[in-house]
């Protein structure tokens, strides 16, 4: 039986979504896999927004169900972290025990996002000793990707988390870094 | 034997995150719950940042695992977006078919927090029909709370996703939308 690979990632709003999709199934296609991606199916229609999302909702988690393996986009997405859909699908398939690899197109640490890019470089230390933003709030350090909830759930399960710097203008559609978490699974899952 | 709760939110992130944790724990406890929270056991020691931060990962898994319920505070978080922490104990709880209910202390739609807070009301129809920023990417349009895939899957299983608007002063530490699902909770799983 051929491996399923779910393909997560903020692509969906991209303005060539479509086409950047169809790239990154070609290329697991290519890599000996079966790839799930999101929108790929028909979603049947609904009288309401709501019901809409809903039904979208049901049609993607029907794919992870049935995948074996995913592959999560965290390049952060509208602000210093990753896109929370995608950061929902690697959770889903961590609790459903599935195989996890991830990747993010920036090898800026979350601690260094937070600190300049959030807060402009303006912290300093809080009375408990860690590291706060002038809105008092705690500024992770654990030399990770992104909020240890994220980078944990990938190792602790022996997954993958391939970081890799990449000009902003590319940021959102490179996919050399796809391609590693492609090998790194095929060796893996396809030996 | 008793219904253990995993209270999951940014207010670890606080610099009275340890205060506002016992209290939501106390509020659990006298809905006749078991709370588990983030936080509460010792981490062992570990040589590096990296380490410590898979260490605390392992904690909360580890508490995830013996839970019946989580309750996640979705409140945005730095951004327009609910914590990612949070969104990924969220999606593990799903994944792993857990009771989830959800809060959060904003009435307004992800699409308002997109369209004003993100691209300062600067949006347009994109040529495919989808509304936009001025970087290209579409903005989802579902009247929910959040990302489409975090709202599904609470709804999906029927939980509840409480929403309420706190006034920006106290979003992140006000109780009354985490009561108000403990209140639902203890209705469906203590009855």
């Amino acid at each position: 039986m051929r491996v399923k690979v779910y393909l997560a990632g903020p692509e969906v709003f991209l303005p060539n979504a479509a086409e950047i999709q169809k790239l990154k199934a070609e290329l697991a296609r290519a890599a000996g896999f079966t790839p799930l991606v999101p929108g790929d199916l028909e979603i049947p229609p609904a009288p309401t927004k709501h019901q809409r999302g809903l039904a979208i909702y049901a049609v993607d988690e029907g794919m992870m169900l049935a995948a074996d393996i995913i592959i999560a986009n965290l390049t952060p997405f509208r602000g210093i972290s990753a896109d929370v859909g995608t950061v929902f699908e690697l959770g889903f398939m961590c609790g459903h025990s599935k195989h996890v690899y991830a990747y993010t197109n920036t090898s800026r640490s979350y601690y260094e996002r937070i600190l300049h890019d959030h807060y402009g470089g303006k912290a300093g230390l809080r009375l408990d000793g860690r590291m706060a933003g002038p809105d008092g709030l705690s500024i992770e350090d654990f030399d990770m990707a992104d909020n240890l909830m994220l980078d944990g759930g990938v190792l602790r399960r022996e997954g993958r988390l391939v970081q890799r710097e990449v000009p902003e203008a590319d940021r959102l559609t490179d996919l050399q870094a796809f391609k590693e978490c492609l090998a790194i699974a095929a060796k893996r899952h396809l030996a």
